[in-house]
């Protein structure tokens, strides 16, 4: 922690745009740094059983890339749920790097998300990139993702940081850690404290993987923020062989829980196949977090006895 | 080129959304691929004085980050206009790192971009965030400006993609040249094919830059698309004293021209004043690039006559 | 793993320089590749007590970046062997990047690295740059260690294959996985079989840390080689208060052990005293490494009895 | 510049090793700092017409990556001379990231090299990897190259710093601007101060090329220290269609010339023939950067008369 001496937060110190109070303190992000807390946040997300990241129990969000259809996204959710997974990630409006790649389901997909979360019991994570649908997804979902392309979507941020809802936000690809620190002090500048902050790999000049998990992020953010922190080995990897090596290191290094991505078919996935794991995979990664998270003083959800072959 | 044969576009291969027409092309950015097209794109920005972007004349378009005052705007602009620029970029809506930094003055900074359109004779270039933002900024700038955090900002694209006006898409900071030929796809693919392509540098672990001038990229970009090239030495070298040799390098590689930053009184600059140059710095440079351009076969604009003092 | 069907190891395929012998296999690092062997290296140590590298316990190379005297070194010597390393690192001849910094103690350190190791019974592992020096190196040290600067430095590469001394061969700061496969297979190629892989950061643009430690190139080292695979938290990290985080992060990962920087008194180092850990610090996180260490199948080494004080 | 005042060079200031005279100065690489000296280093070649790199002439060294036979080699040096090189490259010592690539004609190239210039005319540039063989070098070579695998292979540094050849220094793959710096005060602190910086492109995670080039460095050098800077266009782009757009784009941000590779059949080359020019390529590559030189205020050594056919 950088913070000197007994320095209470005041606010923020640098060229205020009008209407902005201005105060002294020595960060550039003073609302998430750790300096101005006594304690760590907890986000609480609400759900069947309510789930608190950033406590001592690990969290586990799971779930594909892309809603593709209601049965992959029940049949997943159901899945994932009875390995110990306490959220249901599912991306409805995908952000493609091509215009002519599949761009998710939309208003469909938030449907069968919502159906999967009745089945399952699980609170729903999705991604929202569009400022004009924050007030739309935010009914649908208990947490909202902001992926690494939008980390620096000043107007996406500001809106998100108007909501009541938990905000998952992802590190962008290639943003240095204090970047990520300001990203999340302008939503919670705006008014929503409920940050989770997320790295899941960055660029770098190596191909052996999608991107590079910067594993020391991890102890970076505990000691600069109070916010809690999630790997997503999934992006990180870009391979599944690779997830489970990655999810062990992100919780022995300190991560609060995970993000991952899983498929019910995983060879059929209409994006990011490659890198989902399979419900068998999935839960045969749960068994092994479990001893590593008991080894550094953190349990992991017991499995959901879900209602189950309803679906 | 990396096109064979006569093969005739017809259109993207991939997994494509429904309404989406599919057809059978082998580039993944058909529209913009070089192979497509039988000539290069020379984009045309209205005004006084007709500027078209990829001819044989270079561009130079400059100006300030930030719109600050009207003084500030009118000088810089009576003053690049003396130099040779062709358009006045300035910004009225900024992406700040920091949201406790000076964000831009918003409308108010249309205004005096207005203005200094009318005393100036010079077309206006400006940044856009904001989907929301996209139909008011056409109708008040000649250039719409995606900058380089916004790269990937699919609504944003979107909507520039759908309205007429010519855009600038900067590359991301750790973007690849594919990934920006996709960018540049998307929007062309909504309809809107007046885009320039513009290199800025890129994150690396060198420091003694801001970031590093992919300046290969220009030669690439040339070889893999028909759309014209314009590099930011400004953002590339992070202090003003390496812009003019950036600049020069640039147009050496076949750039069409620039997009540089401009203060009349850089230490007084809110915004970015370590890499704006003054306005005798900026006419030196330009005194500098003209045998360099005729070097290769291009022009830069004589210095417009302008109204002038009236300012 | 990436071999397929039932491939024996034949040789290299590609061009040969004359009297290399060519033989047909689909690896470009036939020798270091998995496919090539059934089980996994064991690189074994001599010492007092033997060590073995790569199997069931998890190994700890400790001490200080630079030999600085007789004291120093024997008394970290002692400390590091009380919480369970197993051998001593500690420069003699350093790559230093300004040439007026403290190159080292050259001889007079190899003789307190003797010394040391006769009094603690721990073997030595320490750094040769210098081909001409390997032989004269190889009679002192117990294990050769090859430095990031110097994994492309052929004739090394070359000498340390020639002799029979096990190598610990260090990640280049920006090398890749397989290039660091490739400078394996060299020192394989030329003789001596018994290479220990480290990973130790690389360089990315993130100015948290010194370097960002890959952990997902353990798990990539592990699927593509038979080779045993240390980290080195220490050079990753370049703050102590990180390296305990990234030590079990590697473990976790699947690593085969550490090599980390230990100082009786850090703050007086010469060399990289931010980056080391006092001898408290090592031992508590000895202790913290015990668990995640069983909680993976590996045992770490229990803290030798050392006669100690006569030191 | 980064020197303030009036302040004179005295020497290093850090840590030095016992021998090191320690002095006062700013500067952690004061022999070639930029403040320490009056006027530019013009580093002069001998041969039977001298080169001046550093002057207002622009250099242009350029040859095979490899040499591969008499004849390859003769043809070579004579067809560049032809179109205005002033220096014939070639190595005979090749370093190869597989141990089982040709790894040079060694011995033999040298001869090889000895003949090309008797009866070229043009000097020798070739590269040097193994300490034990810089003795041997300076008898048969013009210019000493280390390689960017070797720019901290400080044995190798310290023992081309003994000799009295001129040396071209290329920047590490992914060495910053102060390390080459550092790395190059090395070579004159031992006593050689004929040291040519060289960019040849570093990693990033731009895959386009083979490596980025980092054009920015020519100026932040030029800016920094007194030594001549040339840039290897071919290394940096991998492919040979781009070289003349990065050799172009060097030229005009400052470089004192170029080292290009150059072969009389490509398509036949045994290393790095995708990044060769063939000799009408370089002839055409020598005409465009002609008029570039002269924009900046640059000339280009006439095309030599060569006693020729000869050969």
């Amino acid at each position: 922690m950088r913070c000197v001496g007994d320095i209470r937060l005041a606010g923020p110190v640098v060229d205020a745009s009008p209407g902005v109070e201005v105060l002294e303190a020595s960060s550039p992000h003073p609302l998430v740094s750790r300096c101005a807390h006594q304690r760590r946040t907890v986000v609480h997300v609400p759900g069947v059983r309510s789930v608190a990241v950033g406590g001592t129990e690990l969290v586990v969000f799971a779930g594909p890339c892309s809603v593709e259809s209601r049965e992959q996204i029940v049949e997943t959710a159901l899945g994932v749920a009875r390995s110990g997974a306490v959220a249901l990630r599912g991306g409805a409006f995908k952000p493609r790097t091509s215009p002519y790649a599949f761009q998710g389901l939309g208003e469909e997909g938030l449907e069968y998300l919502a159906e999967a979360r009745r089945i399952s019991g699980l609170p729903i994570v999705t991604e929202v990139m569009d400022p004009r649908l924050v007030g739309r997804l935010a009914e649908s979902a208990d947490v909202l993702q902001i992926g690494a392309r939008n980390m620096q979507n000043y107007p996406l941020l500001d809106e998100v940081g108007r909501v009541q809802r938990p905000v998952l936000l992802k590190r962008g690809i290639s943003a240095t850690i204090e970047e990520l620190l300001l990203a999340a002090e302008r939503v919670v500048a705006r008014g929503n404290d409920g940050v989770i902050l997320c790295e899941r790999g960055i660029r770098t000049y190596e191909t052996a993987t999608r991107n590079t998990l910067d594993v020391s992020a991890i102890a970076v953010l505990k000691d600069r923020s109070h916010l809690p922190v999630l790997i997503d080995p999934s992006h990180a990897a870009g391979r599944r062989e690779l997830v489970p090596a990655l999810a062990l290191a992100g919780v022995a290094a300190g991560a609060d829980g995970l993000i991952v991505e899983v498929h019910a078919r995983p060879c059929q996935a209409l994006t990011d196949g490659a890198q989902a794991l399979s419900l068998p995979e999935f839960s045969a990664m749960m068994e092994r977090l479990r001893p590593v998270g008991r080894a550094v003083g953190r349990s992991l959800a017991a499995p959901t006895r879900v209602l189950g072959g309803v679906a």
